[in-house]
Parts: structure tokens; C-alpha cells; sequence
């Protein structure tokens, strides 16, 4: 069946070139990178090439000849930090979370993040107040976050502030290297974390102008692979063993993660990356995003409502409000058409729960359950937008009857 | 390069049948199983099916009728536990040890497990000692863990017992089913988990075989691809919801392992779990193999000697010593020639230090320092093993003068 594909904040349609490296590393290379001998040499070549890849996409080209040729532990930081690769952006979200709080050594420690965070960092730190540990979870009304709220809150005990970058469910980017910024001026032992899952390759930033201490990445969100992550870490936390590993075992990824690392989706998310454009894709992804949400703009159906952030919007993510209908038949009667949209983020749909991301936003109840997300990428097409368009429209005079 | 390949305990090939499933799940079904359209469902329904699979292969074919035809949460128990999906056997190993202490609610917890488990388990029980948990390391000298040593630990405070099925470096199989049964006369409420990542498909067992409360298995040693494996947990646990999560996020596998599931890599799985013959795949695994174990033997230099275990052998892992000379310059010069084994198991090669596991079988650091590992699999040909034989005897000339 041929969909029009309209959901990729949950997840994209790998590549080509991802899928080509993906077949190598299964099919040649799929020596274990910790063995010795010269199918694992081939193997941990595949490995560090795939790393300084994401490495430079993250930074920008020119940072790659400072990057080591290879992965054999014990090499010394180069002022980029590291990159760790991980099963997925929840669990590197778990790791420096769980990884920062294990390794710092405050009586009482607290956490601030943000209401609207995704589950895998919201129900992180919810596990750590079941511990002990005193969090606090800021206002995003509107799609903002409320400094000042950030500020009142900071202290010696502030050990971690997790602040995603691109909301999920309402595309709404938050201002996290002037709020962490602000946090470092206050308490300059915080470590700040951001979850870049829906942000990485498709607005501009590097972890210096976030002003962050630890980057969660997501494969499969960039047309690479399920099951693959990173986490970047700086050097500044780096020296002082943050974040502690949660994963025990034979000491891959620098110890931080050990297991057999995960070849076939390593080498195909690196590509994926590359296939993008490296650190340039968000260029093309912004020009190309941006006309398609005009192009939406321009021919939904009256009754809806954008429900548009105040501060900066990142132009892939639109959060459609249809007054009076429920989401929920109006995503199935276009799922039965072949055109998938989602209702807040795939994360928590089978809850069937308003949606607390667009609580936090702002709605009320009614409206948030009658609220779709339509996420666009630089494969969807302008026929994909105007036939949504259409049937969207159709869906609603079907549904008022 | 062409290998002649013989490290199959660290990783082996994917079969032709795994990357099919690989690219389909990277081309038509790329949906996120957590969305509710039409492309989520389909990918659900591969992810349901992959679960079918393995589950099939773990207690046979006849269970299958008795399986969900879908992954919907809130299937009732049928008997046969529940497999969760994780990103490899090192994750496992992590969710049932850690995952089982943290739900347990008992003072002054104890743990036992032996002294030549592979890393994932070791460093796990390790970590836990740090946090106050007390551990015993039961000895397996020969290859033989020892029961009496076992009953004697076992207490109202022993929370777990963590032994492999089969070990990584000497191929012994460790009586799993008789020492469970015993554990369980003196302790009931122990759990008692295996890391059957050497066996499945390999010697022929189910859960109920091995009275085992948990299992751990693993893609990327059945031919899939690396990056997924799976726990099995029984009812009886899950009624007391052991184990607790580790990694918390969007609630995916049943709330035990958040993070979008690796449908690729499960698919994957799932197939060359398939394609290996399923329940009935260590019945041409053990032929075949036995078959090569027999050439090798034949055939091998006679300054080699086997480290036989003293109990039951897998036929697929051999141990070997070369007295006089090290592994590594062996290692080396037959790696030159593109003839691809180990000395110790992968998981701690860089670390080059002499393998505990090998210490703990009673080898004398000396021999264990000039001990290789062959491991074969049915991909393995007769001719492989001639000329690996020939290069080992050249090698092993070359180095004596």
C-alpha cells in the first residue's frame, strides 16, 4: 500500500543510502568491532568512520580532521567531546539522566525540566522522584519556556536541567542556549542536557551555540534506522566521568555503553547523515519544510486552527486543531484512505490520554482532543500536502454531518 | 577480503533471509508500530509476528496457537511468560539482573553467580556490590560450576541466581536445569535467570527445560543482525512484575523497555531465527558442528591441546592451547592471512589481559595467556577447518624457531 506519509516526528523512511550501508555491514563487514583479527578491524574501521561522520555533521566539516582515525579507547579529548552510540534517543535521554544523577555527589539533588518534555526524559526523571530526587517541571505555555520560573529555581542542589529543543507534538523550539545560559550563570556545576531528537539536521545549531553539556540524537529520525542513537558528551564532563554508565558489560562506547555495538544501524544512520548533508541539511530541510507549511496554510480547510507556537516554530511540525471533531475517527477514517497523521506524538498513543504536551501548550481539553500532527520531511511531496488537504477537508464535512 | 571465518561465538553472518527482512522493514514497512495509521499497524503487525517467531523457537511450534495474534498491551498470560525485545544480549542481562533487585524488597540482598559469566553479567553483579547488594561467585573449575558450593549460599536473602547456559571461551555447558532445581528447593522465591546467548538454536532446550525464570538470547549470535536481542520472562515473575524497567520512556515492550522498537533489527531476528529451523535448529546445529569438532580434532598440530571440559560440551566452541607460545602473535600472523579466531571472547580482547574465564577453568596464566578460541557454526565448511589446521600448524612452526 502507498501512504501519503505525513508523521515523521515519529518516524522517517529510511534512505537509500542508508539501507546500502546496512546491507555492507551484514553482509561484509560483520565482524564484531571488538575482535582482533581482520574481520573486526574491518568492522571497528566501519565504526569510527560512521562516528566522525555524525561528529562532523553535529559540529560542521571543518572539525573533521581533528577527529581521531580511530576508535581504539584511551585517545584524549580534542575539545568536540565525545559521541556515544546508543539503542535509540530514549535511551540516550536515559543515560544522561540516570548517568549525571548516579555520578554527582550533592545531598537532595534536583532536576529541572520542562512539562512538555518527551516520555523518555519525563518519566526519567519521574523514576528518580519515586528515589528521592526533587524535580521541578516548567511552564511551556504557549510554547515557551518561562525563564524566569528557570531562574527562581536554580541552586547548589540544581543538579541537571533537561530542556528539549524542538517540541514533538507542537513544533515549538525552545530557546535552550538562552536558558541554559542562564543556567550556567547561576550554577555553572549544572549540567545541561537537550533532547535534539526532532531538532538535529533540520534547524541550524552546534552543542557550543546551545550552550549544552550532553545532545540526545535519534537514527531513525533523520531517514536512518530504528534502533540507533547517540548521545554527545563534552569534554567538560567528560573529565569529571559524567554521566555514569547504565549499562554494564564489556566496556564498549569508552565504557559508557557496553554491548556489542549495533553495526548495521550505526554505519546506516552515519550515512543517512551524510546523505542529508552533513551539517548543511538543515538548509534544505528548512527551504524545503518551510514551503510545504505554507502550502498547508494555504489550503486546510477553514474550521482548522494552527496552533502556532509564540516564539520560533520549526517549520516540519504543525499542530492542527479541528474544533468540534475528535481526533481520533478523523485520523482513521484518513488512515483507511491511506494518509497518516498522528494525534500528539506516536509515543503515547495508545495511551488514548489528552495529551499533556498540548495541556502544557495551552488548550483545553476539548480542543486538544480534537488536535492532529502533521509532520513534513524534505521526501514529502507538494501533491502529499494538497491531497491531505483534500481529504482532510472531506473528513471534516463527513464528520459535521 | 574473503575470511576464513571462525569466530562465530563473537558474531556470525546474517543469513540471506535476515537482510531481506532487514530491507523490508526499511522500505515498506517503516512505519512507528506505536502509531496508530495504517503504516504504524503494519509495522505493529511485523513486530508481533517477529515475537511469535522466536517465542516458537524458544518452546517449540506447537505453542504457537496458544500466541496473541497481536501486540496490543493487555494480553493475558497464556503460560508461556513474555519476550521483550531489547537492543542486545549485554541489555538483557542488564534489565534481569538490575531489574530484579531493584523490585525485590528484600534487606541486605544477595546475588549469586560464577566466576567466568561473560562481562555483561560479571560487571552487572559488580556494580550492584557498590551499592551494597552482596554476591557470591560460584566456582567452575573444569568447566563445572559447583553445586555444593551453590546450596551452601542459598538464603532467604538470595534474590537471584544468574548462570550462563553455555560459556563464551570454553564452550561448557553448565547444568542449568539441575542447579535451578535446586536453587528452587531451598528458595522458591529466587529468581533464577540464564544468559542462554551461546545455546539458543544451538543444544536443543526450552525455558521449562532449564526451570529458568528469565532468559537472555541475542540476534547477532543466530545469524541476525547485531544491535537486538531479547529477555524472556516468565509468568510467574511477571505476576510479581520482576523485572522492573531500566530504561523509562514512551512504554513500549509492555513498560519494560521504552524507546521506538528496532523493528528492522526484530524482523531480522526473527527471520534468521526462522530460517535456522526454529525449535528443531540445534538438530542440524549439533550435527554439523560435532561433525567439524571431530575434524578439527583430527587434524589440529599436536603440540595443541583441547581444554575439554569435564561435563557436558558444546560442540561449537573450542578451546585451544599452543604451550610455549602467546595467542596474540598467533592471532595476529593468521589474521594476516585472513583466518579470523579469538583468544578469549571478544567482549574483553582489547583489554588484553589474561581471560578470568579461562583463569577460573584452571588454566595456569601461562597456558591461558596461549589459549585460542575456534567457534564454528553451520556456515562453517570442512574445508575451512583443513586449511585453518595447516595455517595453525605453519604458524605455530614459525613461531618455535
Amino acid at each position: 500500500m502507498s501512504f501519503i506519509y505525513l508523521d515523521n516526528s515519529a518516524t522517517t523512511k529510511p534512505c537509500k543510502e542508508a539501507l546500502q550501508a546496512m546491507e555492507a555491514a551484514m553482509t561484509r563487514l560483520y565482524g564484531n568491532p571488538s575482535s582482533l583479527h581482520c574481520a573486526g578491524s574491518e568492522a571497528a574501521k566501519l565504526l569510527s568512520e560512521s562516528r566522525n561522520e555524525i561528529m562532523s555533521a553535529l559540529f560542521g566539516e571543518e572539525i573533521r580532521r581533528f577527529l581521531p582515525m580511530s576508535d581504539i579507547p584511551g585517545a584524549k579529548p580534542n575539545g568536540y567531546g565525545q559521541l556515544f552510540f546508543t539503542s535509540g534517543g530514549t535511551e540516550s535521554d536515559n543515560i544522561a539522566i540516570l548517568g549525571t544523577v548516579e555520578r554527582m555527589s550533592v545531598d537532595k539533588p534536583e532536576i529541572i525540566t520542562t512539562d512538555s518534555e518527551h516520555p523518555a526524559v519525563l518519566n526519567t526523571v519521574k523514576y528518580l522522584e519515586t528515589k528521592g530526587v526533587r524535580a521541578h517541571y516548567l511552564r511551556t505555555v504557549g510554547g515557551v519556556v518561562d525563564e524566569e520560573e528557570l531562574v527562581s529555581h536554580i541552586s547548589k542542589k540544581t543538579v541537571l536541567v533537561s530542556i528539549m529543543h524542538i517540541n514533538n507534538e507542537t513544533g515549538a523550539v525552545y530557546d535552550v542556549a538562552k536558558l541554559f545560559s542562564a543556567v550556567k550563570k547561576l550554577n555553572p556545576d549544572t549540567v545541561c542536557h537537550t533532547d535534539c531528537v526532532q531538532s538535529f539536521q533540520k534547524i541550524g545549531f552546534t552543542p557550543e551555540t546551545l550552550n549544552a553539556d550532553m545532545i540526545t540524537i535519534s537514527g531513525h529520525k533523520v531517514h536512518g534506522p530504528k534502533g540507533v542513537g547517540a548521545l554527545w558528551v563534552s569534554d567538560r564532563l567528560l573529565k569529571k566521568k559524567i554521566p555514569a554508565a547504565t549499562v554494564h558489560g564489556g566496556g564498549q562506547e569508552r565504557n559508557l555503553r557496553s554491548g556489542t555495538e549495533n553495526i548495521p544501524g550505526i554505519a546506516a544512520f552515519a550515512a543517512a547523515v551524510k546523505a542529508n548533508g552533513g551539517s548543511s541539511a538543515y538548509r534544505d530541510f528548512t527551504t524545503k519544510t518551510e514551503h510545504l507549511r505554507k502550502l498547508l496554510t494555504d489550503n486546510l480547510p477553514e474550521e482548522c486552527i494552527i496552533n502556532s507556537p509564540a516564539g520560533q516554530t520549526a517549520p516540519h511540525i504543525i499542530s492542527l486543531s479541528l474544533p468540534v471533531i475528535k481526533s481520533e475517527p478523523v485520523l482513521n477514517l484518513l488512515s483507511s484512505e491511506g494518509v497518516c497523521i498522528s494525534a500528539g506524538s506516536a509515543c503515547s498513543s495508545h495511551g488514548k490520554k489528552i495529551s499533556y504536551v498540548l495541556r502544557a501548550f495551552g488548550l483545553d481539553d476539548r480542543t486538544a482532543d480534537a488536535t492532529v500532527r502533521v509532520s513534513t520531511d524534505t521526501d514529502t511531496t507538494e501533491e502529499d500536502i494538497t491531497v491531505f488537504c483534500e481529504k482532510l477537508r472531506s473528513a471534516v464535512r463527513r464528520m459535521h454531518r
